[in-house]
């Protein structure tokens, strides 16, 4: 079989860091090109300023990866849905939940594959936890995401932006998993979200959430920690204790525990290749309208200015 | 056939303006009860002070019409449900988007009807715009919802606590409209609310969307209008403009106005009975999407205080 030619648009950190290596890394795909106006590329692919001159005059492709911030990501991906292009959508998939919904629509028009990539889902521990918990009674969820905003992401203004989700960028992340482990859906009962006076997104966030039988969920981001990094799940259940830490990684229950190696990206693109050779598309928007309901629903508080 | 016996539940100014006389003007439901903390009920009607008593010892009902505020929709919506009780959401169905798929699942699975209603929908006018716009291309739209939020929301704390929406409360009927009416989804691509600084909730918002065509679908909302009130649509088209005045009520076509009936309640009930009769539900949850996006994705502005 032919391999899949993929372009990834937006060739910042995330693109080099994960995506190539993912790419080069999965037979199943060719990387044919890279767009961005603001950078080079890489050695030896094809480059374009902008997806419009990679359409018009570049090398075939039949898929894209869409890298950019989520605040310019529907124009692009429609663009590419008209030309009949597979769509691997970063994480959040857009910056509002009716635009994905649009997608969706458009891309079953189509006749296209649209993905909407949750990264940590594809994490180690990530998987056995999901067939772990699908036989217990979940009890009570802690949730601690924290990290140092200057180390992760420096200088990334739109992050700040309206639709950047400031916090909920990482938190995101661990929405993705809870929302893929538990047996249960759930919703937010109560949200503080908390604003740097010089900043439109929020720096800290503490969350209530319920599931559909009673079970609390309770989560704690903050962009402020220094020192060691929080990325810990952990389920208290009917059978013991689940710890899913390290973002997903590393996995402990009862039993014992289990390091997995980092297999996030590779996950993902091993995905969007049975999904275009299935004629199938996978677009949940679970953790992004739990975020949009946090918005609604959260008090707001203002604290001091942050300065990368 | 025997009538639908319902209770309402939260009986304040929206039940007894207009839930009341729209279930006693339908011979397919019987008003068995209503339920409220707060207040005495209604003459001749069994009353009781919470849902609980009502299903514990009540007179035995049917369906149940939730008229609360929405910050404490879902425990009761839950509850209803766990008895097999057919439910009626007033709009915002809920207080996030979250909860209410949480409702249809619980709905589905105990096989009652639930319904989400949106009462602008029935205005006189809608559905002809609907059918008349279904043939045309869309240009431009236009809505202009001005009211004084003094006359329409006297002293409701809750509208101005998150989860209460604000300008939103009477935005989001011009949203169940135009979500109605267009023949295209569309999407928030940028927006700005004004917050008075006492409050959490906007009390004006302006937003741009736009259509999966491309079209521009503008909307102004305000609630310091004194003097006339405006509830307007207009939509540009290749055929001439189709204007919606009054909340949907006023039907303005390039061939001549049409004025209607207020049949919007009325609407809702037998749309209501035929769900149940039919063994349907119908929960649209895209107005209230379109409006946790303008939270999620807008820019935020302080004005002056607020009081009443």
């Amino acid at each position: 079989m032919d391999p899949i030619r993929i372009a990834i648009v937006g060739i910042g950190k995330i693109a080099r860091d994960q995506h190539v290596p993912a790419i080069r890394g999965n037979s199943a795909f060719s990387l044919a090109a890279t767009v961005s106006p603001h950078d080079a590329g890489l050695d030896g692919v094809p480059h374009h300023a902008s997806l419009d001159d990679l359409l018009a005059q570049g090398p075939a492709v039949d898929a894209i990866a869409l890298c950019t911030p989520p605040q310019v990501r529907y124009d692009l991906a429609t663009q590419a849905l008209t030309k009949g292009v597979h769509l691997f959508l970063e994480k959040p998939p857009g910056a509002t939940l009716a635009e994905v919904e649009a997608l969706k629509v458009q891309a079953d028009k189509v006749g296209v594959s649209l993905f909407a990539a949750w990264h940590s889902r594809f994490a180690a521990g990530v998987a056995p936890a999901r067939a772990w918990l699908a036989e217990r009674k979940i009890e009570k969820v802690s949730i601690v995401w924290r990290e140092d905003v200057r180390v992760w992401h420096p200088g990334q203004a739109w992050i700040w932006q309206p639709g950047g989700l400031g916090v909920f960028d990482p938190g995101i992340n661990a929405l993705s998993i809870v929302t893929h482990i538990l047996p249960r859906p759930f919703f937010l009962k109560d949200a503080t979200l908390v604003l740097p006076e010089n900043r439109a997104a929020p720096i800290a966030a503490d969350l209530s959430f319920r599931d559909t039988a009673g079970a609390a969920i309770h989560m704690d981001l903050d962009w402020r920690q220094t020192g060691p990094q929080s990325w810990d799940i952990v389920v208290d259940t009917d059978a013991g204790a689940l710890k899913l830490a390290h973002g997903g990684a590393v996995l402990t229950l009862p039993s014992g525990t289990e390091h997995g190696e980092d297999v996030e990206y590779a996950g993902l693109y091993a995905r969007f290749a049975t999904l275009i050779r299935g004629g199938r598309s996978d677009v949940d928007t679970s953790p992004l309208r739990l975020v949009a309901d946090a918005f609604l629903r959260g008090t707001r508080q203002t604290t001091q200015a942050f300065h990368d």
